[in-house]
């Protein structure tokens, strides 16, 4: 295992009606002026914007608001978001909705506190401060809201980038598992895929002697695997939506990925894909995993034999474990496709002359350096190959 | 699953020579009078507490230091602790050790900035302030550098209670596993049962669904399982203490607790032991948890059944699923046996005789109502049984 700090000192008040509680807690964090950032017409149409307007009325805390955060959230919105809260004298951003409403906050509270370009944060440059951010979230899936991650869209060249900072870590999120109780079967698909996705990212690792890590995520994978299925079938299940939601946290608070090095280049390969196609980021990862699991597989088989027998259930077969490590990523390919994922490039709307584009977004944008690093590092040809692979 | 608040804002640094950072990590928190508390010799043979100094002393942090805790840590020397930290005017207490120097040093935190007798809060009292608290961690088993609990033994009438509260969660926790490396190997094996026994009464619940920390339990003490027959057999095996390590954090931290029922009535039976006996806590529980489990187990078939299968291994009889659960106590019970815990109540000193006033001070000790609660209410007659199944 190697050495590590963890830091998570986001309180977490879980479950029915605790967006009731939002007042409260901006004022027991300090905030006296609020941006509230949020989406579209779901949060407006529950009641949630005005249930959450009450409770910081009821503590008279005072509030402005910004809506209109798209999927994929885009840097247009953030400069928006930094022009309010200084003309406004913000102190507290409060972020309604799913990881893009909390993404596109993060930006807003580091920029707000930036003498220059919010986008230098997500070009390398370390965050040092922000302006505290609150989250009620509406989807369980990017687990933002206890993380210190953000990633926005660069509408100059349509490229999606992250980044990462204590500061940027929620100081409270408030889940109520009955929030997404409303979303559409697609969504909390996608959703169930990006959890999934945050664990295979932690679990495809280069280090040694990481039984505790290996068997948290795993957890989380089995919960995801049980709970998805039922909610797919029974929207309404408050219980099943509630595992989910603790699950999508845990899978990127990094619990569950300290000491070890991490992927995440499904992360990196799909996000050119939201960012030229505007799918979904969870039902372009169902889209990508596939394909790079089966194309980095020799590179540690056992791992993949581990992850097939004792997450998937599949027999060991100790004569051939390459067997087991491909019968594991077919079950995870069968799970995805039974909750209603799509399989192929073209269902996302991505087309093979493509690419070359995609490719070198990927490779060479914003700086890289010709190729994506991970659990393998992968060129230019590799990730033709990967991205051939999913049509 | 119950609503629930969860707050863990302890910052974590683990690693090899993590300990030179507790004078960086100290001035980060704003400490500037530091009382250094602490057991025994091994800390101060080991060069652990002049290495602590020193990197104190290069920070220019002033500290004072009281030593002599005691495993079973006691109110006399917190009564000690609190005088001497306000004579120094300290601001911060730093806790060198395991769970004994941690317990007694936010015992004396909460004590200090507080008025009347330290232990109301024992007794009760919710705890709403204390002096900020540092861990460097020397044993894994208690987790107490990651929660908010401290229990002490009350030297006026030898009976051991316990204390919760966000306040004396440690704001720093440093976790080096290499200094475990020295324990003998009964202390680690007490450890290792202290961890389990963290999981067990968090297991035990009658809040129903409950899959993801039912999983996440599961996954730490399938860790446990692995790591602690190597570190017996290999005590200079840092990766097997390193899982350990984070495992103890983890297993007490509460993120696998959130939102149901638990049980303590183990460490509730177990702590009149270690009370009278001042056996190691961790043998204490070795020789409880058995016994309790067996007691118990017909309130809940299905729970023993499941976690004898999916952690020890257990083949399920679905026609007899009472025999799954008493395997999978049977297995636990030959873990213990393995790693050197002992067996018997006579192993740890005690004596029929002792057992009705081990079950007054249990049930009636210290304003209790004649019986403890749990996974199952257990009146006296109930734990005078089950301290007679220990003989």
């Amino acid at each position: 295992m190697n050495s590590f700090n963890f830091y998570s000192p986001t309180y977490f008040a879980f479950g029915r009606d605790a967006e009731n509680r939002v007042g409260a807690l901006v004022a027991r964090f300090g905030g006296t002026k609020v941006l509230i950032h949020y989406g579209g017409g779901s949060v407006v149409r529950s009641g949630l914007l005005d249930r959450v307007k009450a409770s910081l009325d009821a503590e008279g805390i005072d509030h402005v608001e910004l809506g209109g955060v798209m999927p994929n959230p885009r840097s247009g919105l953030v400069y928006k978001g930094i022009e309010l809260a200084r003309r406004e004298n913000v102190d507290y951003i409060l972020a309604l909705g799913g990881g893009s409403a909390i993404d596109s906050s993060k930006a807003i509270a580091a920029g707000t506190v930036y003498d220059g370009d919010f986008w230098d944060f997500y070009s390398g440059k370390p965050i040092e401060r922000a302006l505290p951010v609150g989250t009620v979230l509406t989807i369980a899936a990017a687990g933002s809201e206890g993380s210190g991650d953000s990633v926005i869209t660069n509408e100059n060249g349509m490229f999606k980038r992250g980044a990462s900072g204590d500061a940027i870590r929620p100081e409270f999120s408030i889940l109520n598992p009955a929030l997404t109780q409303t979303l559409p079967p697609y969504q909390t698909a996608c959703g169930i895929t990006d959890i999934l996705a945050h664990l295979y990212e932690r679990y495809l690792t280069n280090t040694p002697e990481v039984e505790v890590t290996d068997r948290l995520i795993e957890a989380l994978m089995l919960t995801m695997i049980h709970e998805g299925p039922r909610v797919i079938e029974d929207p309404d299940n408050y219980e099943a939506r509630a595992n989910i939601m603790w699950a999508g946290m845990m899978a990127h608070n990094n619990s569950c990925g300290v000491g070890r090095s991490q992927d995440w280049n499904s992360h990196n390969i799909e996000h050119e894909l939201s960012a030229l196609y505007d799918c979904a980021h969870g039902a372009g990862l169902a889209v990508t995993m596939p394909a790079v699991f089966s194309y980095v597989m020799h590179h540690d088989v056992m791992r993949f034999a581990q992850v097939a027998v004792r997450v998937w259930g599949c027999p060991m077969d100790f004569s051939h474990p390459e067997a087991t490590a491909r019968s594991g990523i077919e079950a995870f390919r069968r799970f995805l496709t039974a909750i209603g994922m799509p399989k192929t490039l073209g269902e996302l709307g991505g087309r093979e002359e493509d690419i070359p584009r995609l490719v070198d977004a990927l490779c060479n944008g914003d700086g890289r350096p010709g190729s994506i690093s991970g659990f393998v590092t992968l060129n230019e040809q590799d990730c033709a190959n990967i991205y051939r692979m999913m049509l």
